[in-house]
């Protein structure tokens, strides 16, 4: 086995055409082997071996600096550079992170776990590189999906100022995680069909050098084209044509549905894990397909990913043109949202919480300044929501809810949102915003009958005293079990409050609270600097209550163990109920 | 006078070509007039007179929709949508803003403060007129100094999508506030030379339709254009050559110091405020060049504004390479810092507050998950900064202090500043940014030899007991003043802290105050919520002190008066001192 032999990239350069072509059927089959048992990003990775092995054939890591975009097609040169175990020993497996990471590895220069950032970090690197009078070539690595971000697009306009060394390869598959969407792809495809050829060039009018690579699988094709570009002194542009999934059929077929993958049965495809149970994704795409139908000025957004929406390729067709992928363009997404609202449509732009942190300005700017009437539904918000340190959903409160204007929702069960999506849809007064709880979704059948529009006014569940628990969204139920720990232990009954919004205070309640209630904790599923517990402790420091604030420390997580990340922040209903005690 | 009987768009339509030419040199006086006495932008808006003469002739507001990118060049169209006093009578001309305003006339669509984001307002007015089933245009107007910006280049990579009517007009000056900095003006500049025939050309390539228009000054060949893309069935540029400053020789002559004015003797040119005190953009300049020359690895990076910076044309010139304009890419300006510093150089990225906001996830991802020890400096972080609503300087605490891993500082005078930079570009552990105080900068000569490195030590300046005053970066001497009132009034002699830091909390001094103090009070320079004093609040909430927590309340502010904000936010230092008591 040659990837047994392959310590460095050095090892890679010693190998003969064949070995590199059998190189690439082991990579490609150890990958599929790790991705069958342990999931991970698959059609990306599985079209950029070949074009892995070439860039570490040609170029010398780490002096040469290589920069993935996003990550998603970086497990090939993982396995090139040190890291080979963690793709063919199950023991070994959770070694690596699914990004790029330079704790792990000398031949990593970025932990980087969103798109449309490679360009710009790169310069970065070319510029120190040129301050310092030293040599080596960068080379940016990003795939076609990626160009359509802002940041992308800012980082090609400004590379040709650098007038030095820079290689961006351009993976081009012709997808995002769907099917692209955006001129620039039109452009990309007449490049494809006239082998590069063609005289209007997006990389050609940002300032950028070009050079195309039909044959984006071999090997020999683009050591040939990396060799012709090493150390040129100008911005260069490689367009290598690749196909996602490359080698196992029912990716090539599904692309979409292969972009990322569970664990699966590697002879049928089939996921190992096959439950659809209803979720917050299938909520929403359900609802808002019946919305549609009374409503032809509602529409949905996603910035390329259709799938946190529920919106599979049949329910996009069924929605047709109330259904819009901005491409991953999140600052676009909610622009377009408020100009959509402002001219009297309906739109709800669904996004992870993590990807909204790209839009601050545009949320300030584009919709809350001009208090446009948009929804917005952040997705897995939450500790209990995607754990690698790129992909947390810990921030969007601080984030958002310090915003003016905006109305940011924290419903706790199925029924809340569907009763907060209804008014937000109904109403024409305030930019919304949904932030859909963590873990599995809590449906209780209960009628919701408040009205969301009297802003700021929580919800009392269970009148009590001494103690006042205000648990906001996922933690409204971490919120109750930890009264009843109080309860069974030291015969407090606390009142329980949910408070619905995480943009306001309640103050006539928190007021009222002040008799009976000598302590009063807050629960929030998020960082708690800049949070809403702090508005509460705020509100109360002139006064003799006692507050807690429960939620998570200011830190940056990777790849944590939920229970034991609540341990460490007392996040039980025990510690919380303990931590009460004390105070009183 | 034929601006005189403009009292809508209809009225432009009336006039004849000889009429409309005349039209043009009125409004171009009376722009002179109100911006000699008044201020404002002035380049973009004497450079579009004739633009927006041609639009509001060929198409109908406000059923046709226009979209100011920036709203800089927006003044002409306010003249001719009913808002012609403002421009004609000195006692009339605050009754505009210096942009665009739907409160101020059916002819505007958003308020619109910041750059770069017309394109994407547009589609959204676009898209949701489709789903009504409406007829009419969509005009965005940008200006190619916005171009560089990935909001407008998401945009426009988006706007073929919508298969339907919208025209983007390129306002082409070639210029930016400074020059323009990027490859896509190489393209811009190529097609101004071809009159728009190469084939290469950066807006086909985002899979739009095309026009150009050399004589962008002149009605008539607008005016044709116009008529040619009206009703388009597809998204369409035009792309119009037009000179920044037209019709007044000193800006004609020196763009960049003519993109916006003070007050200025119209005969000469000269401003009338012809201080030129040292400031904290002089003194950035004036600290970097002289660390340039010591250490090739220095490199200051602006986003289009070097002003901030105080790096004139003649600075930049000093500074050579390692003085980087990425243009308006805010984005890229922080990723280009995090590549620097990850590559061994010392960035310094100065912005104003207001705009680092379009940044948030870059900072996040980009910069602090990377730890990479760059600076950045926010300028105008204040309520005393810039006071449209759009510009405003008083959110990027809770922006930027609850993303881990950041240390953001906030100095009190000229020397804590220098300090701080100093420490900052030795440091190689921290992403590090300082918010430059508002107001006069204050320079006491005071050596400062506090270590930074020491995190979140805050500084006893003045020991006392009973209450203690944490005053951070330009309300520290605020703090001051209230300390006083209450010694005079009721003889307490507070503690006076001056904290330094406002990323994190000095536990060990905040628990040594609860022996003497009853009362802690913070003071913060922007919003309270999410900001400094919230994190105060909660560290002494299950404790018998009492926090008072003293700053603004998260709202959008307009063209306000800065002492009537204060007052009104409790925030002078009788107020304070007498809020203070009632606590005790």
């Amino acid at each position: 086995m040659i990837l047994e032999t392959i310590h460095q990239p050095a090892d890679v350069k010693r190998l003969d055409g064949q070995q590199l072509n059998s190189l690439a059927h082991e990579m490609r089959e150890a990958l599929l082997v790790r991705l069958s048992k342990h999931g991970g990003h698959f059609g990306p990775n599985l079209g950029m071996v070949e074009a892995t092995i070439a860039l570490h054939y040609v170029f010398d890591s780490p002096k040469d600096k290589l920069v993935f975009d996003v990550s998603h097609q970086s497990y090939p040169h993982k396995m090139l550079t040190g890291r080979k175990d963690a793709y063919l020993y199950e023991e070994h497996y959770d070694d690596v992170s699914g990004y790029s990471n330079p704790h792990e590895s000398e031949h990593d220069h970025f932990i980087i776990g969103h798109t449309s950032t490679s360009v710009s970090l790169a310069c970065g690197l070319a510029k120190a590189r040129d301050l310092k009078g030293e040599a080596g070539n960068v080379i940016a690595v990003i795939g076609d999906g990626s160009l359509s971000g802002g940041e992308a697009l800012e980082g090609l306009d400004f590379a040709s100022e650098l007038h030095s060394n820079l290689i961006v390869v351009v993976n081009d598959n012709d997808m995002s995680i769907a099917e692209n969407h955006g001129g620039l792809y039109g452009n990309l495809k007449l490049l494809r069909e006239t082998k590069g050829q063609a005289e209007c060039n997006l990389f050609r009018a940002m300032g950028l050098e070009y050079r195309y690579v039909h044959a984006g699988n071999d090997i020999s094709a683009l050591i040939a084209v990396f060799q012709e570009v090493k150390d040129c002194t100008s911005p260069v542009v490689v367009h290598i044509n690749t196909q996602k999934g490359k080698g196992y059929a029912p990716a090539e077929q599904h692309k979409e549905n292969w972009h990322y993958c569970s664990p699966f049965d590697l002879a049928t495809g089939k996921p190992l894990d096959g439950s659809h149970e209803e979720d917050y994704s299938t909520v929403t795409a359900q609802y808002l397909l019946a919305k549609m139908k009374e409503d032809p000025t509602v529409v949905a957004i996603t910035s390329g990913t259709p799938a946190v929406l529920g919106f599979t390729e049949e329910k996009r067709k069924e929605a047709g043109s109330q259904f819009v992928d901005v491409g991953i363009a999140e600052e676009t997404a909610v622009a377009l949202a408020s100009g959509i609202a402002v001219n009297g449509g309906k739109p709800v732009y669904g996004v992870y919480s993590t990807f909204i942190q790209r839009t601050f300005d545009q949320l300030s700017q584009d919709l809350c300044i001009n208090k446009s009437p948009a929804t917005i539904v952040t997705f897995a918000g939450s500790v209990y929501g995607m754990n690698d340190v790129t992909h947390l959903g810990i921030y969007d409160i601080p984030m958002m809810a310090n915003i003016p204007n905006l109305v940011y929702l924290a419903p706790t069960t199925k029924e809340e949102y569907l009763a907060m999506l209804e008014w937000s849809l109904k109403q024409t007064e305030y930019p919304v915003a949904i932030r859909l709880p963590g873990g599995a979704m809590v449906s209780d059948g209960r009628t919701i009958d408040k009205d969301f529009g009297k802003l700021n006014q929580y919800q009392v569940i269970q009148e009590g005293s001494k103690v006042a628990v205000i648990g906001l969204g996922t933690f409204y139920e971490l919120g109750c079990k930890a009264a009843q720990v109080m309860e069974q232990k030291w015969g407090i009954h606390p009142t329980i409050i949910n408070p619905h919004y995480i943009t306001g205070v309640d103050e006539a309640l928190l007021d009222e609270l002040k008799i009976e209630h000598t302590v009063v904790i807050t629960l929030e599923d998020g960082i708690l600097d800049g949070g809403f517990g702090e508005k509460i402790a705020r509100f109360y420091g002139d006064s003799e209550v006692k507050v807690l604030n429960f939620g998570l420390k200011k830190e940056f997580l990777d790849r944590y163990d939920v229970q034991e990340v609540l341990k460490q922040n007392h996040l039980t209903p025990q510690q919380i109920a303990e931590d009460v005690a004390k105070c009183l």
